[in-house]
């Protein structure tokens, strides 16, 4: 194919296989709204915010769902040679992961929504679970970054940011254990999903890394 | 290439392609005997059975990378046909599923063993754990068959016990929200989580089983 273009021409196949990666860019974007608005409606008990996150999750599953279908179509249309395809094996997971992340926000505004007017998290708890939300909303921030530019340094800061949320979901636990614990099991029970969803988020986020990282080095990354 | 072969043999691509069906089936199979033997673990506190689970994991993993690879390596020697390329990444996308049920029956038997020699569910909630537990068995036993006989018909039955799982978890959680709950909250947070895998088990087994329902049938299951 080289040559048979003006340099500044891509050819319909390298403009379909940008666009997927520029619809994975967006998704992580859209995620990362998600969380912050999310850990809005959560820390701040507002239901209009709550309410809102829950019904843009629509939005990344449609994005999803049509990237997934672009995807398949570039495979069968153009039998990507073996390198392209597993970029595209890869987005096809990446996407899955990205759609899961923004799952996890919208559990996260649900339980904001369920607790209304009450605010969910107890005020002893609002630092650690602030904390949280702040690495989760980093590490999506990044992963667009990640995606975008194939910056396979910052892919492997999102492992660092991974373990500093596994210090605070563990500094949760330890908190949701102390024997003086006043809140009873509702509050328990709210604090350990709420931990597990960003938790689970910054995981998800990593994968998408860990995945980005491959693609770019042909290398398994220790993230 | 109808005609070239004799009629009892398959040639080589679809010899591969069944083996990749196979090799799903025996996945199922392999995460069905774990999230039995995690319950085992966990009800009985059974440290030798929690361990074998959580060491049986790398099994499981092992058998999607390898699964996984295969099926990336079919597809770009192949260059298969839509239909054909539908499967392939219809199956990258069930071994994940079923990679992540390994995982949820391993955090299962990793609950049992942080918590041996104490059993870490209390006695009256014994039955509402077992009751999950079977139906989680009872998804992944089905799920083999949904896969090895293209079984549209188990398919939709998935949607059910799944249904069943979702009433047993809230029922769950009615029980921990007791206010005669007298077990404190470390108990609350482990039952919490231990509701929650198998809640995911069975939730990631009704995706495999939608999955193959569409690829049967070309129409999407209200499961």
């Amino acid at each position: 194919v080289v040559g048979r273009y003006p340099s500044l021409m891509r050819d319909q196949y390298h403009v379909e296989l940008d666009g997927i990666s520029i619809t994975l860019v967006e998704m992580a974007t859209l995620v990362s709204g998600a969380i912050r608005d999310a850990t809005t409606a959560l820390l701040g008990a507002d239901l209009r915010v709550a309410e809102e996150v829950i019904a843009s999750d629509n939005v990344i599953d449609a994005l999803q769902h049509d990237l997934d279908n672009r995807t398949v179509d570039l495979m069968a249309r153009q039998q990507p040679v073996a390198g392209d395809l597993r970029t595209l094996v890869a987005s096809l997971r990446m996407s899955a992961d990205l759609e899961r992340m923004g799952d996890l926000a919208n559990h996260v505004a649900k339980v904001a929504r369920m607790r209304y007017p009450v605010v969910a998290v107890p005020s002893e708890l609002l630092e650690i679970v602030e904390k949280m939300a702040v690495v989760a909303e980093i590490v999506s921030n990044k992963l667009a970054v990640v995606i975008r530019d194939r910056d396979t340094d910052k892919a492997l800061q999102l492992g660092v940011d991974d373990d500093e949320m596994d210090i605070l979901h563990r500094r949760l636990f330890v908190a949701l254990l102390d024997p003086a614990w006043p809140h009873g099991n509702e509050v328990a029970i709210d604090m350990t999903l709420i931990g597990r969803y960003y938790e689970r988020f910054a995981d998800h986020a990593v994968s998408v890394a860990r995945r980005l990282y491959y693609l770019v080095t042909g290398e398994y990354a220790d993230i």
